[in-house]
């Protein structure tokens, strides 16, 4: 019999299959590309789960999810609830971090299907003698696979339903309390359990929620024009950690090439004194696993990661896997790079453009298993330094498979570490290397700037199935892009750009200083490059020029930090606002987070134009947020520092570029 | 190396891993809840295959379907073209019947990559000495992959391209028959194939394309009141068949049960001449097996079939697992049924109904193994005595791990078999019938009667995923269901019904003569039942009685085999209709299918309404079909018989329901 079962019906080859397991589980969400690949969960979360569940005929069904830590352990169970259609919903609430399995499990309930059968009989005015015998062996049943002291409570439902006295056995039969002690101890002999366990990662908080800033460390030397150090850098510690940012993002520390360096503003050639890009890694001095000399040492490296932990603040590295013609790789593994006919080694290339001072790797090198190590192992190297926190650069530009096993095989043992994907690219790719594990994304957030660009692109990442594993950062500006919008709209455009990173998404991060000095001077007209970049030069700030936005930028992180409703992307819901009538805004977005307990609600409001005052009718739908639509609340701008009472869904806000651009509002309720 | 990869990332456990396999296949359709089931075609479809496919960087991708027959063969493969966002697209001719298993294949075509590189530059009037002999490597190697004489024509290019004269050079290098050639040898070393070889069924004829005919035999008795046999029914034959049906269903056949038997109008005593229900099977005189003796032998219901087979009709059997409480199996296999307290087999029930003739086989049986194999080997009994067509009675009150093996295992050995489910009941097991291996399921259409939901119901049908692997029989009657439509919308519903059932769906089918003599009394007010219902009581049919509707029926039945168009499901496309301008009409339905040639292309239009008459303005999208939209062009109404000049995209329709409520356009081009 097996055997014919084995030959013809693929996924029935189970050694334990059972024909009698009558219930269908399919079409499970979340299920990432049939399992393939993991969900993703802040702790706290409570995961809806859902599946089409049913059964032939019409017997009632039981529906559970099922989870435990990956690999072993018992299996915690939660009730599902049938919806619409057959369709079954249950919430998995979610626990530490770490790696779990969920799946689900459905069995026909013959207790609840009788008992249901009884009441009609009952109302119809049938005999139902022969039905309490047949109820009661159920009840038996159960008594027999449940401990005392229930066990002797069922058996005493049984001989009550056995009673003379019909009308004392439907009683008896119809208890509440003997459905709560039934349903404890169902006969789940023939449980449907789904096919397959599916994967679910907890992830460390700093995945869910970080304030990123970046800042170069050679800019910031004790005096004008000397090369910044790792120790020179320690003073900006308490700064930066007084504006709220809890991770520092240094670009690459690591010896910078002398072959084909590019000077001042990207040029060809550089001067003598010109410090050189440092994504161009690599030097007699050193790879990846070396620092800087001009930086420090290694030792002073540490000591600055150490300090930084001090201050709440971790240090996140970036690792580009490229190398200057000068990187001992070249020498060292030539086999890792592709050789031109003339003896030398292929630069990157976008035809017709050329990186001359940048090689990159091969990896379709036959040696492609030492490479892999080799580059595993720069992670780890910076990881026994005491880093947790990777910004990859152009992830997508080396082999997938790569960073599938790279991130996996390195977060078993370091679960701790976060991988930003530096990715500006198509969304097929950037949604592959969330998928392949990178814990962050950069996004399209830089190039959404109108009402519907944003709410649409917030709409999808906090949909399925991107909400499940890609988790965006914001940035609203980096060394490479100096957005339009910035060049041209002035203070009151930075703010409403800060605004809306740290309030639509939990993750966000800006380029420092130029972003709280309101840098805005691109190298060209129409270009995104910053004037004079600091990817090609030393640069001297002053944090304290005047039309700066570190207070703005302060207030901020104090309000992300303080509202755990904004420390999560996905509970986003986008409200209307109305010019006049019936005709939506174009200038003002408003959006409403829920933290996961439903007690702390922030509606944010930001007026879109940078130039002038707008003002619209905000409707707040109160009763999607567990709001009773005839209470009274205020509603306190933690940014402009006003409070208003509102009553009713429907309420007029205005706002004026020049004082302030953007609400963001917690909802208090009035007793 | 392979030890780290199987332990944490299970799916890049595979022998043949391969890190330089760099491109990504993935999201493709169709695949069927992660490929456990086929998706289901008919010859001669083109089947459109898509997936997201890309690599890293910026290299250019090829990539192509590959089909061969289930479990081996060699792999024929058919050129995908990327279509947005990373999205790619190819179409697979599907074969003759039988099973067969596709996947996709994609690499990195580095000789593309290189030759569009080179034409940048060359634009940009850089120097390309190198780049060609670059180029020139690529051209050699895939001479060492071609026979002769490509082999030496490649070698010749190759020489070209190293021309000290770079225009002559580059010349050779830009041939397009060069890269024909090397798209013909490319350097598949490193590509990708999907992880997943998926299932696809090619199905016979029959089940794409069929026209069913109920009828009960039992009611054509050579003389009033007697009871008809096998032998009788011959005769219906050529009717049936001049009609143009090529399916004739019969109730099932087998010995009717005594006990319990239900009288005329389902009353719950029948009298001792009255012939009970055919559906409580089983008596003394056999079970399933067996033959009614009144309906004759089984070597009289062989020549039947055989004599039937000869008029180019399958007989279908209706086969229902239930048993009359007479049934053989309730003594031979006690174990199968379900016992109550008091020594009586539980009878079917929907509490408070109970339906005490039937006795339902109980699927959680210990001996469900030997329950499986004796159900089974019902149809095979049956496919020994010709027959190859089965309609099941309620396959969704019985497992449905059942039939997911027992179809299969049938078809294996019997790939020309057709199983109707009948089934009409929720959307997700209607479903996963189709999935387990039903190949056509009764359908709603009986209840989708307005333009929108017709329309909405087809559109569902018609798409994916449903359209992979459900393919629906539209019936508007059955002897259990006699839509409230019918019983008051006269001839005029008989015949707009007819039309739609047979032009929306390519299955179809009636209960007869019920239906071509517009029977329209239902037992009572509100209800579906006929009045003196078939099932319980032999009829006495007049085909010639006035008002009948078969002159119809047998020119829609015409129309259907003449045109192709009219012989798939899902080729529909629903026009606009407008009774004022922008306004949509709400009685006048309208439909293009078209072959998958191109060259048939049927319109219908219907008016839903039997009293009146309408008109309006129909939009045919003329280029969506491939047509130029200035040609003129002539509507042959195939049903109604005129033929109208048509021009442009909006053209006036009226139909008065009393003369006809449809037309069946063949679009016919003027030279």
């Amino acid at each position: 019999m097996n055997n014919t079962f084995r030959h013809t019906v693929p996924h029935l080859i189970l050694d334990d299959f059972d024909g009698r397991q009558r219930v269908i589980i399919e079409q499970v969400v979340p299920e990432l590309d049939g399992g393939k690949y993991p969900i993703r969960c802040m702790e706290g979360e409570l995961l809806t789960v859902e599946a089409d569940i049913f059964t032939d005929g019409a017997d009632t069904i039981s529906a559970a999810i099922c989870c435990r830590p990956a690999g072993g352990g018992e299996w915690l169970r939660y009730a599902m609830q049938p919806r619409e259609n057959d369709r079954w919903e249950g919430f998995l609430p979610v626990g530490k971090p770490g790696r779990y399995e969920y799946t689900l499990e459905a069995w026909i309930d013959h207790f609840i299907t009788w008992k249901k059968g009884l009441s009609k009989k009952v109302e119809a005015g049938q005999d139902v003698l022969l039905d309490l015998r047949i109820g009661a062996v159920f009840v038996e049943k159960a008594a027999g696979r449940s401990p005392e002291p229930d066990a002797l409570q069922l058996k005493t439902y049984a001989v009550k339903m056995l009673a003379p006295d019909q009308s004392a056995a439907v009683t008896a039969a119809s208890d509440e309390a003997l459905e709560l002690l039934m349903l404890r101890y169902p006969d789940k002999a023939h449980a449907t359990r789904y096919e397959k366990a599916l994967a679910l990662v907890v992830e460390t908080p700093k995945a869910g929620f970080s304030s990123w800033y970046e800042l170069f460390p050679r800019s910031w030397g004790r005096e004008p024009g000397r090369h910044g150090t790792f120790r020179d850098c320690m003073r900006l510690l308490p700064l930066v950690a007084g504006m709220g940012f809890d991770v520092i993002y240094l670009p690459p520390i690591h010896p910078i090439g002398i072959t084909k360096r590019k000077g001042k503003n990207n040029a060809l050639v550089a001067g003598p004194d010109e410090p050189g890009s440092c994504w161009a890694i690599g030097s007699e001095e050193g790879g990846h696993k070396s620092v800087h000399p001009e930086l420090g040492t290694l030792d002073d490296f540490r000591a600055f990661v150490a300090e930084a932990e001090r201050h709440g603040i971790s240090v996140a590295l970036d690792i580009a896997f490229q190398c200057s013609p000068d990187h001992p790789y070249v020498k060292e593994h030539p086999q890792w790079f592709r050789w031109r006919p003339d003896g030398t080694v292929q630069f990157a290339e976008n035809p017709p453009k050329r990186y001359e001072d940048i090689l990159p790797l091969d990896f379709e090198s036959p040696d492609w298993q030492n490479l892999w190590l080799e580059l595993r192992s720069i992670f780890l190297f910076w990881i026994e330094s005491g880093v947790t926190v990777f910004r990859v650069d152009n992830p997508h530009t080396k082999a997938f498979p790569f960073w599938e096993w790279a991130i996996a095989t390195i977060q078993e043992e370091h679960p701790e570490t976060v991988f930003l994907a530096e990715a500006f690219t198509r969304p097929r790719l950037m949604g592959r290397l969330a998928r392949a594990g990178f814990t962050q994304s950069y996004s399209y957030f830089t190039w959404r700037n109108t009402k519907w660009e944003l709410q649409e692109y917030l709409r999808e990442l906090s949909s399925a199935p991107l909400k499940y594993y890609m988790r965006p950062n914001f940035w609203p500006n980096t060394p490479d892009i100096l957005h339009e919008e910035l060049q041209t709209g002035g203070r009151p455009k930075f703010i409403i750009r800060l605004v809306l990173a740290g309030t639509l998404s939990s993750n966000y991060g800006m380029y420092g200083p130029a972003y709280e000095l309101c840098e805005h001077l691109p190298v060209a007209p129409g270009k995104e490059e910053y004037l004079d970049s600091e990817k090609y030069e030393i640069k001297q700030w002053d944090l304290d020029r005047p039309g700066n936005i570190r207070a703005e930028i302060t207030l901020l992180n104090r309000i992300r930090k303080e509202n755990q409703a904004l420390q999560s992307t996905s509970n986003i819901t986008f409200l209307r606002i109305d010019a006049s009538a019936g005709h939506e805004h174009d200038w003002l977005i408003g959006y409403v987070k829920q933290s996961s307990d439903g007690q702390n609600i922030i509606l944010t409001v930001v007026n879109l134009d940078q130039s002038n005052t707008h003002g619209g009718w905000l409707h707040f739908p109160l009763e999607r947020f567990g709001i009773d639509a005839g209470s009274r609340y205020r509603m306190e701008d933690l940014l402009g520092g006003a409070s208003y009472e509102w009553h009713g869904e429907w309420n007029y806000i205005e706002l004026n570029p020049a004082v302030m651009p953007a609400h963001v509002f917690r909802v208090n309720f009035m007793s």
